[in-house]
């Protein structure tokens, strides 16, 4: 269908139109429709039938121009066409993580799914102070599966490149990453966030660091150049919809090719931010105790999950049958995962860094009223962000990142929580 | 147009047809048409005017099926869109390196450009022992042009992504590539070359050796997933046309994204077994000692080129003003040069050992008829291989490496020679 953007008006008639959302919708009764505000980006609906509140559905749609300002910023609709793509091949990859899909429309810039209304915004969560059990667990599973199954290891390599091509032109988000988080917190920029002693520590000792820099060029230059596996690209705890039960990962417009690390390292850095942000939001440490239990569980279910699916592999672009003994393969599986690892730590730094200084912050701080109060949660992002972007390739084990982190955590003691 | 097959009968109208084509061409008089008969993949035609044979051009045309075979051999034309997005590319930026195009048709599969009447192969002209001034340089000066500027540090972001895009699909010659070069060489197949001796090299030294092993599958990781430039991706000596005063580039249907080192190690590797053959090809050691110093040149070129144009770049995917001080770039040059460098040493020993087991040989070697004679040739550029690889990461400077394989070479004595 050629484009046009729905409205209240025109809704009920294209939905009405769409043999599959019919079915979900069911027959009669009037629709309600509620705009939810804080697509930034999109307009998002929220459908029910007025006679029968859980027949209901999300309406998502990409105008060609940035939501929340207006026609005066022109933003090309394709995000959602990657949006789609990432979303159809997460249905197929991992359906029990993502909402299901109703209707999909590249034309139209529309995506119509599972409207998950017993779930919360993960990083809303957090911020009350709430335990997840599955949480850990299902991001592990969620990365593995995505991960593995569109890498040279998990893939034939002409059906692989036949994927990447689908994702390429994706790059006005790609820049965003490139500029936002590898460039702009590097530098005085007039787009970073502001707060005079957060911004006194990015100065004397981020920006002065010539091996920190460097080190985060070098990881920058991973994502602008290592097409690993298809990514979902921003996954932070916004990008997690989760209920005690029930996880659900969404938001996947910036869907692209790039380092395995780069998801795994930063959902660890947004658990550790929520870490850091409960100096303030928690009287003791219980849960700041849960959160970190969880996120090492993140790389540890990650890593097994993995190394299962490669067990379970026959041929693929990397490996053939005959070619490694048994023994060499354990070898190579080692230092594969030990690569991602080392990555894995560096961009979580990246995402520390950039969460803290750059233009996007993470409400778990930035809410905070206090400007000293956020100050100081800041610079400990900003520190444990360097700590762990200078060790990132001497660290070789989850045990080690997990022990460096604690006694990281051990020594800071800000006034907040005091 | 769209797509027939040229023939013989059909060529003169359809080239009338081409205003350019017929500008070079002019007007009046028959054509003389000659089918080259070593194109294996596509028909190659040389066609000239009987009346004025200065005027002529090539005629490439790809067919749905492997040439050499027949139709029983399907293979897809989309290998002569890439040579055609790929010749193009590099008239823009490197003209004086490669044919001139005179018509390009992707429907058709067809190219018309410039005849290389006064040019020799440079494989043949290596084995003919034909010293050529400007060879290290022009090769240099081609990887440097071509690398730099479809890099992320010489093209925005957005454009980058764009240039990939045009190249993505070229998957099916990618696979040849990750299979001829990075697997069967490594493993007993059906498909590699045999002579005894060589086999039970490679079955005790090589294919024992789990870190060589590794080694390779780390560098065939990185051709199949790191993107930092458009590779020509088939630079043999074979795939230079040459004179005294003239270098040509040419055959370019590999064309992919890939990693920096493997254009530049591919071809040194080329020159070495160049080197290898002329203990038997020479009577002493004067043409061996001029292919090391073209050899060398090749990278000595290329680094300073590449940083030349580094120096005159503006803002990049990479890099914009402000981010780095001059001692930080500095810094970051040396760093990413290097890391240039050993993937280049890594690349240059598979091509030693894919060339000399694998199913395509060098005539250098391939084509000397005695077997014995042939394996110890072939053992050296296998040794050479294995001392490439197992030190590329501690290779840090060219001299190093330069004294390494001088070191190397004087150790062999095979009774070619003696």
């Amino acid at each position: 269908m050629s484009y046009r953007i729905l409205e209240r008006s025109s809704l009920p008639d294209y939905l009405d139109s769409l043999p599959r959302v019919k079915e979900i919708l069911g027959d009669g009764g009037d629709l309600d429709i509620e705009e939810i505000g804080d697509g930034n980006l999109n307009y998002v609906y929220k459908i029910r039938r007025s006679d029968a509140p859980d027949r209901a559905v999300i309406v998502k749609q990409a105008v060609p121009y940035l939501r929340m300002v207006g026609e005066s910023w022109p933003l090309s609709r394709d995000r959602m066409t990657f949006e789609i793509r990432g979303l159809e091949l997460y249905n197929e990859l991992v359906p029990e993580l993502v909402p299901s899909i109703y209707h999909a429309d590249e034309e139209m810039s529309v995506l119509v799914m599972e409207l998950l209304d017993e779930h919360v915004i993960l990083r809303q969560g957090m911020i009350d102070g709430i335990t997840y059990p599955r949480i850990g667990t299902d991001i592990g599973i969620f990365l593995a599966e995505t991960l593995f199954r569109t890498s040279a290891l998990g893939m034939d390599s002409i059906e692989r490149r036949e994927l990447m091509d689908r994702f390429t032109l994706n790059h006005e988000l790609c820049k965003l990453t490139e500029e936002f988080i590898f460039t702009f917190p590097l530098m005085e920029h007039e787009s970073n966030y502001s707060n005079p002693a957060t911004d006194a520590f990015a100065r004397t000792v981020l920006r002065t660091d010539t091996d920190y820099k460097l080190r985060v060029l070098q990881l920058k230059n991973l994502f602008l150049t290592k097409a690993d596996a298809l990514l979902h690209a921003d996954l932070h705890t916004g990008s997690l919809m989760v209920n005690e039960a029930d996880t659900r990962i969404i938001d996947m417009e910036f869907a692209y090719f790039g380092p395995f690390g780069f998801d795994v390292g930063k959902i660890i850095a947004n658990f550790l931010m929520s870490y850091t942000s409960h100096f303030f939001h928690s009287r003791d440490d219980s849960y700041q105790a849960w959160i970190l239990d969880e996120a090492m569980k993140i790389w540890r279910v990650f890593e097994q999950r993995f190394l299962d699916l490669w067990s379970q592999q026959g041929d693929s672009a990397m490996l053939i049958d005959g070619l490694l003994d048994e023994s060499e393969l354990e070898e190579f599986k080692r230092r594969f995962m030990l690569d991602i690892f080392h990555d894995t730590i560096g961009f979580c730094g990246c995402s520390l860094a950039r969460r803290t200084v750059g233009i996007a912050g993470v409400a778990d701080i930035r809410d905070i009223e206090d400007p000293d109060t956020r100050a100081e949660l800041e610079i400990i992002n900003l520190k444990l962000s360097h700590l762990l972007i200078s060790r990132a390739d001497t660290i070789d084990s989850i045990e080690e990142l997990e022990s460096l982190i604690r006694t990281f955590y051990a020594e800071q003691s800000p006034r907040s929580r005091n």
